[in-house]
């Protein structure tokens, strides 16, 4: 059996993000798996064959790659961002560790890409420059109160916090609730940023407050960074301002 | 007035994982700083200066940078992983805001690259591919009751952990300190990561348990990642263990 499955990250969209080795695994492959919009931004390559899938198909899309790869095939099963945060990894995994023997004695390689937080806070300055978490608001996979246990305990430690899954239609007031969650935690002052599709031609990055922030805003590419009681806005003349988080904090309790 | 600052992420250091965008900022640079052992990952080329600096000395390495670029250099300056995570962009940032009001005119971009908890993670499976936090185990710049703090909210809430700067020379016992509080959480058999140099010659990745983590495996480029009480070990015949943790949590309080 000679089959393999990469699972690549494409990072923010651009090809400029895209790393060597990620072209690599794309270009080697005999057949490409992914949402379709993310298979999309891959250039077509005769004798590879294309299977896109809908959102919210991760399982199904994850067996499928792992059944072509074990039937020989290389395959790429492609993820925007990073493969490993809120993405098409885990789903792989679930697979392996639920799905047939052969699965794990496959070769399996991830291929990491520039996740969205790291991308949209390149654009800003520094927001994540000292302790942050990650949190995915969809509550399709977990309640909603684990997601405001995590926001309340984030928060009140003094992490920045990056909130990807922010709203989709089936999801529309999850955004504002965080919001009126973390306002009982930070002051309205609080800076936050929104950043979608960074590097690619509609790209969009907000700086605003936590008191200013609208859901609205958001849709479901948007990647929001809330800050922390220590993060900071440096205004530049003719220039974005900066947003950074220091990397000291003075005293506990912040 | 011409100059430039480009905060460039290498990324974990193999050539495989350097971005296009950050290849060509570090190609079209005048001169580079960075820290020494940085800087020497990246070819020499004519015509550009190279200003090699020792380690803990972010904020005059980042000082001398902008100096340089405000006076009309294409100046590129050069961090680990990414520039964003516990790196050189927040000290660009700090010294943007204290320093000369020129600098904040400067043309300033921060290029992002794989942070090392995404490059370990990948080499694992998908250990963060559920709710996540990333703290430097550094009590340089924080107390360490701080980090305690925060330790205890991110495991208590079921945040998987990355630890960055587990542990140094001059940090000798904060990384068993930190594991020893993680145990009053979390169950003996846990995973727990150990990553360091991917994707180079000296490349060591190995997967032990809560129970089993040692801080004498650990150097101050390793980066660490504790899982949650749902992140799962599959064994695989002839090959290493996959470490995941599953997109969804069925219910508060894991």
């Amino acid at each position: 059996m000679s089959g393999s499955l990469a699972v690549v990250g494409l990072g923010p969209g651009g090809p400029l993000t895209l790393t060597p080795e990620a072209s690599a695994a794309l270009e080697s492959a005999d057949a490409l798996y992914g949402y379709g919009p993310y298979l999309d931004r891959v250039p077509a390559r005769s004798g590879q064959t294309r299977h896109p899938s809908d959102n919210r198909e991760e399982g199904a899309r994850a067996a499928a790659a792992l059944r072509h790869a074990a039937a020989g095939a290389r395959v790429a099963l492609i993820s925007g961002g990073d493969p490993g945060v809120f993405a098409m990894a885990a789903a792989v995994c679930e697979q392996i560790e639920g799905g047939s023997e052969t699965w794990r004695k496959l070769d399996l390689a991830i291929v990491p890409g520039i996740t969205a937080m790291l991308a949209v806070a390149a654009r800003v300055g520094a927001p994540l420059g000292h302790d942050f978490c990650a949190i995915s608001l969809s509550d399709n996979l977990k309640p909603w109160d684990l997601i405001e246990r995590r926001l309340d305990a984030a928060a009140g430690a003094g992490f920045v916090i990056a909130l990807y899954n922010p709203i989709s239609r089936a999801r529309p007031w999850q955004l504002g609730a965080a919001f009126e969650r973390l306002r009982r935690h930070l002051a309205p002052s609080t800076p936050v940023v929104f950043g979608r599709a960074v590097g690619r031609a509609d790209e969009k990055v907000a700086v605003t407050s936590l008191e200013a922030a609208e859901p609205s805003a958001a849709d479901m590419a948007t990647l929001i960074i809330v800050g922390s009681s220590l993060t900071r806005v440096i205004a530049r003349p003719g220039l974005a301002p900066l947003v950074y988080t220091p990397r000291s904090a003075p005293e506990a309790g912040t």
